[in-house]
C-alpha cells in the first residue's frame, strides 16, 4: 500500500488524501498513516491544506521502497525488512530463520554491535550496506563455502559496474579496491552432518561511510576510492540480483562456471602467502581453490595443504 | 546437597532430619526439602517418626545422582540435567548453548519429539537411552563429522563391555548389534565456515524399552538382543567416559587412533553399498572413510566419490 501511495506522489503533483482513499479504497485515515509512515522512513512529503501531499525528495536510507526498482529477484529480499538501527543484521534473521522463506533480506543503516568472522567487531557506521540474507540450499555444510564465493564475486562485479573501479577478491571473504578491503562476507549456518538447516549470508560494503581512524590503510571505502558518491541503490540491487542468478544456477545447474569467474576475480591465487589457519600457520604458493573453497596451497616441501579457513598476508618480500 | 544427604542415605541406617541438618550446616525444611526432590526423583525413601529417613531403594530413572559413582569425566556430563519428559534433549542443550560451558548434557526418560536425520522422527520410549552433549571444539565445520566417528566408536565398545554382545558401526552414524539398529546419532552445529560456535551431539540407544512395531526388523533393543536387562546407568556412563576420552585424544594427540578403531567396527568398508545421497543414488565399493567422516567409494566405473552424507543399503545379491 506505502509503494502504491509513493507511485501516485511519484507523478510529481500534489495528490489529495481523499482521491488517494478512493482510489486504493482505504479510508483518509489510512492514508494519514501510510504517508507519516514514510516521512519516518526518510520520505520528504510536504502536507498542504487543500491541496494535499507532494514528494519534495526520496529517501536517503536504503531503503525497499527505493531500491526495489532496481531489484529482478524473484526471492532474495522479498520481502527485505529496513531497519534504521539494529545490533546485528544476522541476529534479525537468526530470530526469523525457521518460520521465514528463504531470501528474507535484513538491511540496516547503522549496526551496533555488526561482527566479522572470529565474533570479531565490524565497524558499520551510516553511508555503508549492511545486510545478511536467509538462504536454505540443499546441501551439506561441507559446501557453504559456496554461498561465500557466489556473493564475493557478486559483490566485485557490482562494484566494478556501478562505482566503475577495479575490485579483487581476496580468499576467503574480503573484497578490496586499491588493495584495501571494500567490503567483507560472512557466512553463519545452523546444520546437521548431512544438510545446512538454514545459512545467514551477510555482508558489508564500505561505500559513502567514513571508516574508522584505526582501519585507515587497510581498508577504503567506494566514496574515497572514486573520489565521488555511489548510489548505494542501485549498488545493493546489483548485489542482489547477482547473487540470485549464480545461487539460481549453483542450485539447477552447478558450480563450475561461478567458480571460473571468481578466478578471474581473485588476487590471492599465484601468489606466495601467509595462511593462518585456527591452528597454524602456513606459508606457500595459493594455486588454486576447489569447488569447496578451500584454498590449496603448496608449502616450499612440495606438499599441498586443503584450507577450509584462514586468514591471508602477503609476506613481505613475498612474489 | 542432594548427593550428599544421599550419600548418608545410602549407608543403610534411619537416618534423622536433625542429624543431617546439623552435619551439612541447613535447615531440617531444607532436608526435608532436599528429601522431597529426591523422592520425585525416583529414590524411593521411608520417613518414620521419631527415626527419620531410610533408603528403601535407588531411582531407576537415568539420573545422575546414581551413574555419576559410574563417570569418570572432567567435563561432560558437569552438569548432567536430567528430566522426565522433554520435547527433545537437542532443543534443551540448544536453549543453554551460548552461556554453558562445553560437557553439559541433557538427558531425558522419554522424548516426545525425539528427532533422528533429515529431522525425521526419532521414537525415545521409557527404558532407553536418550541424550544430547554441547560441544565447543575449536575446529572448522567440515571436522564435524569426527564428533560422529568418535560417539559410534565409544558407544560400540560400551556396549561390548556391559552388554558383553558385539556392535558394528553403519557409516554415518548407526550402531548395529545382530545386523539391526540399536543406536544411533546426531550431530547439529552452530557454525560460521571457519569455526563451529558449538555443536549438539545426541544420540539414543535402545537399551531395556520397547520398540514401536514398525521398527521391528530394523531396529533391536540390547534386552532383546542380550534377553536380559542392561544397566543403563553403567552403559551411559561408560559411553560418557570414552566419549571424554577420545574428544581430548583428538583435540591434543590427533585423529588417527581414534580413526583407526572406529574402522576395526565399521561393517560398511569393504562392502559393495548403495549410498542414497541428498541429490543421488551411487552404488559401488566402501574403500574407506576419511579423516573428515567421508565414505570414499569407488563405482564400477572406477572412479573415486567422497561422501560427506547419505543413507547405506546392500543391495541384495551384493558381496
Amino acid at each position: 500500500m506505502k509503494s502504491k501511495i509513493l507511485d501516485r506522489l511519484r507523478e510529481g503533483n500534489f495528490v489529495s488524501g481523499q482521491s488517494m482513499a478512493d482510489d486504493l479504497h482505504i479510508s483518509r485515515t489510512a492514508v494519514f498513516k501510510h504517508i507519516k509512515s514514510l516521512q519516518k522512513a526518510g520520505f520528504i512529503i510536504e502536507s498542504v491544506p487543500k491541496q494535499g501531499y507532494r514528494l519534495i525528495g526520496e529517501t536517503k536510507k536504503l531503503h525497499p521502497l527505493v531500491f526495489n526498482k532496481y531489484l529482478k529477484t524473484k526471492f532474495i529480499g522479498r520481502p527485505t525488512l529496513h531497519f534504521d538501527e539494529v545490533a546485528s543484521t544476522i541476529n534479525q534473521v537468526m530470530l526469523r530463520a525457521d518460520k521465514a522463506d528463504e531470501g528474507l533480506v535484513v538491511v540496516a543503516e547503522k549496526q551496533l554491535e555488526g561482527r566479522g568472522r572470529f565474533s570479531r567487531h565490524w565497524a558499520s557506521p551510516a553511508g555503508g550496506i549492511w545486510t545478511s540474507i536467509l538462504l536454505k540450499p540443499k546441501c551439506p555444510p561441507t559446501e557453504a563455502a559456496r554461498l561465500n564465493i557466489i556473493a564475493s564475486l557478486a559483490i566485485a562485479v557490482s562494484i566494478e559496474e556501478v562505482a566503475k573501479i577495479k575490485a579483487q577478491i581476496k580468499w576467503p571473504n574480503d573484497i578490496l579496491v586499491k588493495e584495501r578491503k571494500v567490503a567483507g562476507i560472512l557466512t553463519e549456518m545452523v546444520a546437521e552432518l548431512d544438510k545446512i538447516n538454514y545459512a545467514v549470508l551477510s555482508f558489508g560494503v564500505n561505500v559513502n561511510n567514513s571508516l574508522p581512524a584505526e582501519l585507515q590503510g587497510q581498508a577504503i571505502s567506494l566514496r574515497q576510492a572514486t573520489s565521488h558518491q555511489v548510489d548505494r541503490h542501485i549498488l545493493f540491487a546489483a548485489i542482489l540480483n547477482k547473487i540470485e542468478d549464480y545461487y539460481i544456477e549453483w542450485q539447477t545447474k552447478g558450480f563450475d562456471f561461478i567458480l571460473d569467474s571468481w578466478r578471474q576475480y581473485c588476487s590471492t591465487l599465484g601468489q606466495i602467502v601467509e595462511v593462518k589457519g585456527l591452528n597454524k600457520v602456513l606459508k606457500g604458493k595459493a594455486l588454486d581453490v576447489d569447488e569447496n573453497g578451500q584454498l590449496i596451497l603448496r608449502t616450499a616441501d612440495g606438499k599441498k595443504h586443503y584450507l577450509s579457513a584462514g586468514e591471508v598476508t602477503l609476506p613481505s618480500g613475498g612474489s
